[in-house]
């Protein structure tokens, strides 16, 4: 199994999400070969569906050590050197939109699991085509369809690309949550001459978002920075100098980490907003509860496979966005170790092809630590 | 010379600014037919002219009184029960745009002029096309050429509509000055998942605003409200739920009274901008410094005119915009009265009959006082 070659076919798929443009395809056959039953089924309908997904398995029995990532991509954008659904090699690099996020990782973890044919238990593979959209019909579908199989691992790893300077420099055994909040604010339209008639809802804006900017929701923990609060768009639309404008909207983002639930924060935003606008209205939308993997046998095994195939061991951290081990928690204990994001969602995209094969190097010693 | 024709005559003429429609014609006709020496000009050019107006004179030597107003009106929008520009008589009110801003004041002064035939000095109309406008090319190219001609007035009375309940209930003696304010803050835009790469405009903008709203500019005079800060437009226009922004503007508009003056409170503003937004831009426009007519000889004339006619004195009162008094206060003295103000600027404007006769009679005992 060559990883190089198995990489350069999952680039060559233009899966842009939701698009799986044939990618499970490669990815199932790839399987198959090495093993692995594999089932495919598409999950969802419109507006953010029908989504494909893949869930194979090899082996049977305890333990279950499971690998999740995603086969599809961001849009390439405009301005590539070369074509972004061409996998092209330049020198040591091979370039390609997915190429660490994360069909690179993909194919490393099928070609570490064609060199151990023969472990203990179980290992699986949960590959949804829809982590870098709403991500509503994929890894939420694949653990209800593991659970209906009584398919619950005891260990996941996901190939998210968390190494920031070099590959294996850092783990994520964690992640924050996220919630967006949309306020609203209803006022009073009038003429600027005459604002006791008037009731300016951008003034009461102003002062919920100052006293919501000031706010220390806390000073983060042991594992975690503090949690933040961003405010991400604010607008009245108003073009008349001399008009009191009627309405005022604002939208805040808060990444947060676990001594806080998005409810919660989402309640004191609500309470803060309402003092200086009762009128106003609150809307929120919880992206992820944080979470936290807390050091221990899974990320041990995982940080002594990364020293054994590059001399040093990794950073544990939470920081960073979002990934779907906010939903795999559910089922067990949850580490992320992937390539060098440094050219993640970016143009030229690429993957050196000594970390490529590194990466095989230490997603085997996991298995053989997991399962050997 | 009848009031209600010739108002009906100018509501006939579509003026809407900065358009003539006709109007000036039909007044310099009627100013002609009772002794009146009519100049009319344009100026000005692109984008706020040409413009026309006109001066109008009759008689010779001190007092000089003059009357000061526009035959321009504002659009009149969707939604009239009658052709905005076709007068129309429903028992006692007259419909049409510019009934009571200012084309009835306009009337009532020409009918007010024919009854007094013979007087002192020299009385004169200064009538602009461009007050609803810019008001870069009418009543300032107006007093240019009074100057150039020698034609410096004593007193002025200015036609805009200041009664508010019942007709002569308010006169103008001041008007509070008005400055507009466009803030700029840049920023560096990011992820919100990693604020400390990101510099967010937003905040720094909303901790400068909510200071701003705060500020006790001053408590007001024996004259004058408290002068005003109104925030009347905010934009970011982002719209990723995950990106913090990289710029953040706002507009402020400040109505001012006499204790301030337009550049100090911009340069006030930018202070507190640049305190919490050191790369901010702040830029103004002072669209008129606040003036004060103290209560005096012009103001008894015109409040003893309203008592004769109505049975009450008017109050004195510096509230509400601005107006073309704020340039004419450089060359004498001014008060202003006319109709009342309910249905300006609103659908189906209006003017009652017997406001635009005893509009004629208090215009009337304005001229024998300040000419007789």
């Amino acid at each position: 199994m060559d990883v190089v070659d198995l990489a350069s076919r999952l680039i060559a798929c233009p899966s842009v999400t939701p698009e799986d443009g044939g990618a499970l395809g490669v990815l199932a056959s790839a399987l198959e070969s090495i093993g692995f039953s594999v089932e495919r089924f598409t999950s969802g309908g419109p507006p953010d569906g029908p989504i494909e997904n893949l869930l194979a398995v090899r082996g049977s029995g305890a333990p279950h050590f499971a690998f999740a990532g995603h086969s599809d991509v961001v849009p390439p954008g405009d301005g590539w050197a070369s074509d972004p659904f061409a996998p092209t090699i330049h020198g040591e690099l091979l370039h390609g939109r997915g190429a660490v996020d994360m069909k690179g990782a993909l194919a490393a973890f099928v070609a570490a699991a064609a060199r151990v044919p023969e472990h203990q238990g179980m290992l699986s593979l949960v590959i949804t085509g829809d982590e870098e959209g709403p991500a509503t019909h994929g890894t939420v579908a694949l653990i209800e369809r593991m659970r209906a199989r009584g398919l619950v691992p005891d260990l996941c790893l996901v190939g998210e690309p968390t190494s920031e300077a070099r590959l294996g420099d850092t783990i994520k055994i964690g992640r924050r949550g996220s919630v967006n909040l949309w306020i609203e604010v209803p006022g009073t339209q009038g003429h600027v001459a005459y604002p006791h008639l008037a009731d300016n809802p951008a003034t009461r804006l102003v002062a919920a978002l100052a006293e919501l900017s000031a706010w220390e929701i806390d000073r983060g923990t042991d594992w975690f920075q503090p949690s933040n609060l961003e405010i991400t768009d604010i607008a009245i639309g108003n073009p008349a100098t001399n008009i009191i404008p009627g309405a005022a909207r604002a939208r805040l983002n808060i990444r947060f980490n676990d001594l806080q639930r998005g409810a919660d924060l989402a309640a004191h935003v609500e309470a803060v907003v309402r003092h200086h606008a009762p009128r106003a209205s609150v809307r929120a939308q919880v992206s992820g509860e944080a979470f936290l993997t807390p050091p221990g046998a899974l990320s041990q095994m995982v940080s002594d496979a990364v020293e054994a195939a590059t001399g040093s061991a990794p950073k544990l951290s939470t920081s960073g966005g979002t990934s779907d081990a906010r939903f795999l928690v559910a089922l067990c204990p949850v580490v992320e170790l992937g390539l060098v994001n440094a050219t993640m969602h970016k143009l030229d995209e690429a993957v050196a092809l000594p970390d490529l094969h590194a990466l095989v190097d230490i997603y085997e010693g996991v298995i053989r630590r997991a399962l050997g």
